[in-house]
């Protein structure tokens, strides 16, 4: 079982190894690619190091599995040369989530979808991911009618950079000294709020992340006309997305109803005893890979809908976790070896 | 013309001095009250500077106007001794604004409900306040049949002491300190979101805030049973609530018909064109006493229904502006010697 680790010094690349080494991944052997720029670094691996290498036709050859997080225009290239050298890529960029052939799973809401994959499988946009793993035991339970969703998102969901961004900025207002030039967002991210998130494309009002909460929502609840709104914002905060959802259901549902049956959901954890101040907090969701859902209530303003929040680590269950994730199902389900 | 401001040393309290100094505020004399620990106090008005005094039995007399910003349980016991001694007390707390026999008044939306006052009129809640003057050119065209609120809620609506408490909480964390105890939120705020304003009483689901944002909106309106929904949320912002609005309307509105109506209204500004990175920020609307409504867009996953970001500053719009547009309207309509 060789695995290639493809943008292994990003964000979501030292997750996914991190993740790999805790899960005991079973893997006869790792090897972390990245750019040319990072060629010969050294990365933490387990017990172990990993020195990064430069992709190549000849270094990808040998791969069982190879899992992406490298960005748009890496995936859009190699994950298909990867595919065509006999490994199954997990790709964590949008290139291919949308494509009809491409199984679009969450390891606890859909991983029957793998079995129909043809080399290359994709991991949701984390926005969507977080929302999906409180959504998918109420859409079993009692079916979704209509959603509304405003997000509060992490700045690692970026990247590293866009990380620096945020510190350097936060300095610079507290010490009262010039901002720096905003350069990852279009505007200032510290101590303010964009509603922005990705980019607006060809006159169309919503962004491409809207579109990707939307549409992966869709794809994978396979509710191809689900009706869904979604504004999505970016905030100052390191790690962990926040959303506040307005779900309107087809049977009712109780918020009673709705903890006990989100209490029993795999990838997920309650915490909901407002009087308590406990709810889901972006600090307390960084760092682990269970979503956090709270705030469950009925939305007295319409029938059958109920209000939550729910809060996801942008870098683990939204990215690194279920790539993993993924790929142990691929494993486990004997869809590696059939494809060699 | 003698008029009071009590709480002049707070938050809003120092917003409303400078603003009725850069309005010109057609008053003889003007006194700051503040708490006895304040006393003495020098503050600077228009050219002028005032000493701040304590409340007290003789200090009210002979006020035809006293604005209020000093909290719920002073405006209790304070605005009806004010109002016993002649004046007409313009509160800025939540104490009077549901009493039905006080008027919630938006300057630029319902004026005519000073009209009917008998001693007390209310300023609305600033996330409600924001929202209003977004709101009511809608309602007015075309009817609104519900709307689903989150927001994004600045510290500075809190107090000064909130401000104080991301400074140092922010600071902690960017120098690797350890994080002083949260004193003022029930959890840190510096690069976190608390989906939690104000508090959950009663075992109710929904905090204090919502209720007000609910509850306020109706009345304001008009429209004691118009579906509303809230989800109040605090950002790590000093200044600027924005909040992500969902509106289904009576009568249809196309985003571009809602934006020639905005743009018409008093009190907002329409900043909407997303392509080039233009919409509403609270950075930008920290400061200024216009409402500022963008990313104006057709919900498709429902009939007859608009997505909006709309931001407001919660010290001046949401707060103080407002505070001293209700003084000059009463002094306008001369609805302060109509009671002497």
């Amino acid at each position: 079982m060789r695995v290639a680790v493809v943008g292994a010094t990003g964000a979501v690349g030292t997750t996914m190894l991190a993740i790999m080494g805790a899960r005991n991944f079973p893997a006869d052997e790792v090897v972390a690619f990245a750019s040319e720029r990072s060629a010969g670094r050294q990365l933490p691996f387990g017990q172990n190091t990993l020195t990064v290498e430069p992709l190549s036709e000849q270094a990808i050859a040998g791969f069982d599995l190879a899992l992406f997080s490298a960005g748009s225009s890496i995936s859009r290239e190699w994950a298909p040369r990867f595919r065509d050298a006999g490994a199954v890529a997990v790709d964590n960029s949008s290139e291919w989530r949308m494509h009809d052939e491409v199984p679009l799973v969450v390891a606890e809401v859909n991983p029957e979808a793998l079995d129909g994959h043809q080399g290359i499988v994709a991991n949701p946009n984390c926005t969507a991911m977080v929302l999906l793993v409180a959504l998918a035991p109420i859409e079993r339970a009692v079916g979704i009618e209509r959603l509304v969703v405003s997000t509060y998102q992490a700045v690692s969901g970026t990247g590293q950079k866009a990380v620096e961004e945020l510190r350097a900025q936060a300095r610079a207002v507290l010490e009262g000294a010039e901002l720096p030039a905003p350069e990852i967002y279009p505007h200032r991210i510290a101590f303010n709020v964009i509603p922005q998130v990705e980019t607006f494309k060809d006159g169309d009002p919503y962004t491409t992340e809207e579109r990707k909460v939307i549409g992966e929502t869709r794809k994978i609840l396979g509710r191809p006309d689900l009706p869904v709104s979604a504004t999505c914002v970016r905030v100052p905060v390191f790690t962990g997305h926040s959303e506040s959802v307005n779900i309107r259901t087809r049977e009712p549902l109780s918020p009673e109803g709705c903890r006990d049956l989100l209490s029993e959901a795999p990838g997920l954890a309650v915490v909901d005893r407002p009087g308590d101040a406990l709810y889901p907090l972006a600090t307390d969701a960084a760092g682990q890979d269970e979503v956090l859902v709270g705030r469950i209530r009925t939305d007295e303003s319409a029938e059958r809908t109920l209000n939550l929040w729910v809060v996801g680590d942008n870098l683990r269950k939204g990215a690194a976790t279920n790539t993993v994730q993924l790929g142990e199902l691929l494993i486990e389900r004997g869809l590696l070896s059939a494809r060699a």
